[in-house]
């Protein structure tokens, strides 16, 4: 479901950055009870001369660009909690290591979303909390 | 139009399959009467080590971004014909190889949508069919 | 703000040309006076054998998806206006060349953007005006 594009310059972050980054943005959705396997996370290595910010090439910005399937958030708290939670998940690889960084989410309505062809169980929370307990999709 | 971003690991397709999925997928859209042109898919290999899925590198799932500018569907049951549709195309390279998968649909207003700088005559069905029937956008 | 990813024929642009088609795009943004440090693009290149149309495998197509946080254009003579600067501004690099190209622009909400980890001051011009000055997010 959340599913995150992660732009980076290529020498960003090391394999175990990339696993602990993933393990803390993972930690957001299974806290509220998201199966672990909904989270998706892309690292996408751009190259410094095709990385343009402000018209200028660099290698000091990570982009991420989310997306919500799951759960739209409901107001504008909501919505501010969620980017007070995210930021705080990625400082360590990211502000603390002195990068600039630009995050937004954008909320998709679900209708034409499918885990394994399944219609995932956001209207049935027994099956979902079934499908955060086996961590896979199954048929209901 | 639609556009299709898969994402998958390096070694998933080969060039044959890339060139009979694209097939497949691009006949659902020619199906209905769009031109062929307007079916444009992008296959982006993510290595193991940049491809989380709940916090776990993975080289075992295929995650599919679509954007529809062309149509968008007017209830559910349309949309859930879209994606029964959608998802028999694909079975044969991706469900039928052991893979996990996942694919959503994004519909977006097709307002600032050009085709080699033309507005698609998504409000003229006749100037549409000759954009099929050539294969390309031509002035109107 | 403005995020813009160019899917491109590996051999498509120069280095020079993706400096001076980034500083097209640029001046867009910052002539109604946005920051030029929201203005992100990247440069994805697409190997031949990935890049579909119409179930055909190209390298004569540059697929650009534009996404706008700061600004929703209200009306659509605006985003008219929008798509035919932006048409004029890639076309050198782009149409002169003989190349196909698709474009389209999504406008997302701006609630869960962050710079940096700021709020970006859309609702404050003021301080809109002091970030495009200084070209980076300080805290207010």
């Amino acid at each position: 479901m959340p599913l995150h594009r992660i732009f980076h310059p290529p020498g960003a972050f090391s394999v175990a950055d990339k696993t602990s980054l993933s393990e803390r943005i993972t930690k957001i959705y299974t806290n509220v009870g998201l199966p672990a396997f909904y989270v998706v996370i892309l690292f996408i290595p751009i190259e410094k001369d095709s990385f343009f910010v402000g018209g200028q090439s660099t290698d000091k910005l990570i982009r991420i660009v989310i997306q919500h399937l799951a759960r739209q958030l409901p107001d504008d708290q909501r919505k501010t909690e969620f980017s007070e939670k995210y930021e705080e998940a990625i400082a360590p690889f990211i502000k603390d290591k002195g990068y600039d960084w630009e995050v937004h989410v954008e909320e998709v309505p679900p209708e034409m979303w499918r885990e394994n062809g399944l219609i995932p169980p956001i209207k049935f929370p027994e099956i979902e909390k079934e499908w955060a307990r086996l961590n896979k999709p199954i048929p209901y």
